[in-house]
């Protein structure tokens, strides 16, 4: 058991990324100014030319790290991050800022002076929907508003994609604007993301947008199919684990990295302390599971659970900031009994907890019994839901079972009631499923949830490495975003053995930003390749600071080229450590290639008048740099 | 620049695996006994039963290690590992013991006095096919021959599936026969494999046997897409970078982790020596690329490179006992400006000096018209080809263009040719690909080269990653494993930046295991899923030790959840870091399963029955485990 300890300023990493710096593109709908990350390029040496270069344009990234890596933002932790979503909120004039705290246990939280040395300092009163107000994006979209949010979005997917198609030579891939049973890629293609098209996208349902009125900190940011493929990592404190401090700064320590969303799954004590330090500094959307927090409060006897105690739950979190809650509303009584000749039963803490509860009390769920509720609270707030799967399997031999698949279909049957109030939906997936198996999972849930966004746990393809299952769930992730999932939650390498420590979240951030980025590929996204063609010119052109700055890691890239060859001159030197000095794979292209440039590029004639070119190129000694 | 170092005794890993021993398991129709790891499982205790037990079967898995791991082998690397296979060899009457090395090349350096202190002690004299016999293992299945070997293989392959089976509760997967067109497992099932199955695959070329008869030592391996997949791993030593001593010991440590064959890539000085160290102490096929040495021998300079020079190097190292060579002999002259508009040209260090000698000579390339005399030599002393893509992409933008598939038809032309003369063949693959850009590689490799087996590096499914490419790669390789691809060439952490260490090379080995393991699962190989059910058996009842031991890596899983949780109570606890004492996501499954048994599975009948179960649940204070 560790002692408390609440962050400090400078417990929290602020550097910028090598040679970048953060720029803002503005807006024309709204006074928005979205923030993105610059990555300046040294010069190309042309070869054989001493002296003479080319210049390589400046590459823009997608943003998940905030202001913390923006020297020009003054970063205090103990006063949170700027309000950024204030102004536009107010302007839409369908909020109340309430007179204090609603839920009873906020209330108890806030009037315990024991906690007064934890609590963040500058709580605010929170705001909620006016009387019959729905605040959701959602009800904005069916009503055909583009939103500030939606505009931030639009040109944050984007990535200034004029400028960098133009860098594409024409290796350009299309979007694949996918519709339930074409998710390979080959569909219509959108060549931009207009504000509109992210309206249209949320209105009919296929893409959230988790933004609670309460959480004005967090870059507007979009989970659906045909955007960017994105990343949740989880985080969260134990009673035996670690402290507010470090929580906080494994959540800006995870958005660094690329974590689109962050889930404070914390389970100790000091919840309610923990995740308000977290809302009021994160960049990003949270998302919690509240039956988590709900259990505690009854000492984790589940049977003691009511829906009472877990509605004041879900008031205490929507009032604090939480984006989007994860609710097993699916695991039905009848249901559990499909569980019994599993090889793991069920493996999900809530949809376990949920069943405990039901058998308890042989009653069915009362998350799904009071789910119109739920949604009452939900649209006050917009708080978008993340239908928990709580029968998902817990190894490769339980995947695509009834359990599982039947708890997908009453998922679907929720999403139609969430829907109806305008509240945003997301559906969580599995968990363990083979590789062979793992497309069948996405066309169930396209098909049985009318499109809405899926959201899954890698899936893992083999149970046969603890320890690297980072790895085994990543080659699922890929796959599966790549048929249409629209947000990975990643896995860490410490998954089924203890807590992710920092090592851990960055292993598993940077993992599944692979797994993303690799799916975006394969989608077409036209705001994906062009940051591989850029590093891969880099590489090929030996611009060694180029290649780590536009990786995904640059300090790891960096410190493993200086293992083998640290001396400095070797990053501007012509080789690499895997050919050395003596020759070089990639020399010889060069000259291949100036050799196409005199003579154009019909084969028959090349290798006519290559001829006479073996004859000077012997007399230089064959030689191609001299 | 290291000092050169020679293998000592003890400098080579050699302990067994935790609770693991070494069995032999003999055959019927020749004289083999083959190696496996059996893994001893703890028993299960059974819930609410208290000193009640059930035995688990002890697991029998595919082991690459060799001697190295059985403590009743005395290991001295200066003798070398024993000839298993001799007496099999001279059996058969078709070879003959030289009475010396025929290279020139290998005669001057036994001859060089200066090479005293480096070389091997025990060089026997190489044996070679009598004349006019033909000594690979093509020929003799096509003769309708079963080998030790084959017998040797097809025990090995089924790991005592007929036990094993039965621990799969029913979930066995049967294994994916698969023809062209047909790589998604759904295909006709061989639940068993036979020695004559072996021997059919190997006939019709969709199989290889790499076991050159101055290799005995090597335990008999087979590469082919109706078998487990199979991974290689690249080790050698550079001028700069590592000693004779390393790269034995890598050799051993990657067979440790599951390397099936490795790759001698060495570049540095005294390449001869290391190689016959390594493959004197190698349990696996040992594959090379010989125009590196060839290389080397003319300093470097390609366009001094001749057939004669060539062809004495790939004697020099088939007399050693190399397995396979890499042979670039579809790099052809009209292909060398296809690569002209490449964003990174030609990557392949084979190809690329091939193009240089074809641009300086402009010739076409010597392996392309000297093929049917390296064919005489490979058949000679059963050397398999594994015809390089010397002309595979190097980045994303570059993947499944015009020069990459020309390369790939006349390689299925020269199998052709290879095949006329009994050489057993593979093909190598890419390299770098998107995921949807995969399947067509399958798919145009089994066309186009008569389903000879494919042997690709990774794909890299993205370019973004430096530092992080056994990740990015190993999405691709579980995907092109699955659609058929028969081994997997691994990629290290290091690749692009650096030479690999030892702990590279394991996270390599270890990454690709789980990625051919992935690719096992979906195709449904009857010996894949048991050892995954096994582990989530363990994991479910806790039993921890026995998680660890069934994993691939169980050092780094138990120093995992040792981190988190390090008392040895923690390890036989009825809980996990993860949730923690309070309550248990898996204990509520065994309440479920104990019900089922007394009430049977009907759903109806259950959720009416639980409501009297409730309240007895109700009255036990509802505590699941007393």
């Amino acid at each position: 058991m560790k002692t408390e300890k609440t962050p400090q300023s400078g417990s929290v990493t602020t550097d910028p990324f090598p040679n970048s710096r953060k720029i803002y593109v503005k807006g024309n709908l709204h006074n928005v100014s979205v923030a993105m990350r610059e990555i300046a390029l040294t010069d190309t040496r042309l070869h054989g030319r001493a002296g003479q270069v080319e210049k390589n344009a400046p590459v823009t990234v997608y943003d998940t790290s905030g202001p913390f890596t923006d020297p020009n933002v003054e970063i205090d932790v103990k006063k949170g991050l700027p309000a950024l979503r204030s102004e536009w909120i107010k302007a839409r004039r369908d909020v109340e800022q309430l007179e204090g705290i609603s839920s009873h246990y906020g209330q108890q939280r806030l009037s315990d002076p024991s906690l007064d040395a934890l609590r963040f300092a500058h709580i605010t009163k929170p705001l909620r929907a006016k009387s019959g107000a729905n605040v959701s994006q959602l009800h904005y979209a069916k009503k055909g508003i583009i939103t500030a949010e939606m505009e931030y979005i639009a040109i944050r997917e984007n990535q200034r994609i004029q400028e960098n198609l133009l860098e594409l030579n024409g290796k350009a891939g299309s979007l694949a604007h996918q519709h339930r049973g074409h998710s390979f890629g080959a569909n219509t293609p959108v060549k931009f993301i207009t504000p509109e098209f992210v309206r249209s996208e949320v209105a009919a349902g296929r893409a959230v947008i988790p933004v609670n009125i309460n959480h004005p900190e967090s870059e507007p940011m979009i989970i659906g199919r045909n955007f960017l493929v994105k990343i949740n990592a989880n985080i969260g404190n134990s009673a035996v684990s670690s402290t507010i401090e470090e929580e906080v700064e494994k959540a800006v320590w995870a958005c660094r990295w690329g974590a689109d969303t962050i889930m404070d799954l914390s389970t100790g004590k000091n919840i309610h302390e923990t995740r308000e330090w977290i809302i009021r500094n994160s960049p990003v959307p949270i998302g919690t599971v509240p039956i988590y927090q709900a259990l505690e409060k009854v000492n984790g006897k589940a049977e003691d659970l009511t829906w009472e105690l877990f509605r004041d739950t879900l008031i205490e979190q929507a009032e604090q900031g939480v984006d989007y809650f994860t609710i097993h509303a699916g695991v039905l009584l009848r249901y559990i009994p499909l569980t019994a000749k599993r090889l793991t039963g069920i493996v999900s803490r809530g949809g376990s907890i949920m069943a405990k509860w039901c058998l308890a009390h042989h009653k069915e769920n009362f998350l799904y019994t009071h789910f119109e509720e739920i949604c009452e609270i939900m649209k006050a707030y917009d708080v978008a839901f993340s239908l928990g799967d709580g029968l998902r399997p817990g190894c490769i031999a339980d995947a695509n079972d009834a359990a599982q698949f039947s708890e997908l279909e009453t998922l679907g049957e929720l999403t139609k009631i969430a829907w109806k109030h305008d509240v945003q939906t997301i559906i969580e997936g599995p968990g363990h499923v083979p590789m062979h198996l793992i497309k069948e999972n996405m066309e169930k849930q396209l098909e049985h949830c009318q499109e809405a966004p899926f959201y899954t746990l890698g899936p893992l393809t083999t149970d046969i490495a603890p320890g690297y299952d980072h790895i085994t769930s990543a080659i699922g992730a890929a796959m599966i975003g790549w048929f249409g999932t629209a947000m990975l939650c990643y896995v860490t390498p410490k998954e089924h053995l203890g807590l992710p420590n920092k090592k851990d979240v960055k292993d598993g951030v940077i993992t599944y930003k692979i797994a993303a980025h690799a799916a975006d590929l394969a989608k077409g996204h036209p705001g994906a390749q062009y940051r591989d063609n850029a590093l891969s010119k880099a590489r090929f052109e030996f611009r060694w600071e180029d290649q780590f700055n536009l990786s995904l890691d640059p300090e790891t890239a960096k410190s493993f080229h200086d293992e083998t060859l640290p001396a400095e001159g070797a990053k501007i030197a012509h080789f690499c450590s895997m050919c050395g000095p003596n020759f070089c794979s990639m020399k010889i292209t060069q000259d291949v290639r100036d050799y196409a440039d005199e003579n154009g590029l019909n084969a028959e004639a090349i290798t006519e008048g290559m001829e006479e070119k073996s004859r000077e190129f012997a007399s230089l000694g064959s030689q191609i740099y001299l």
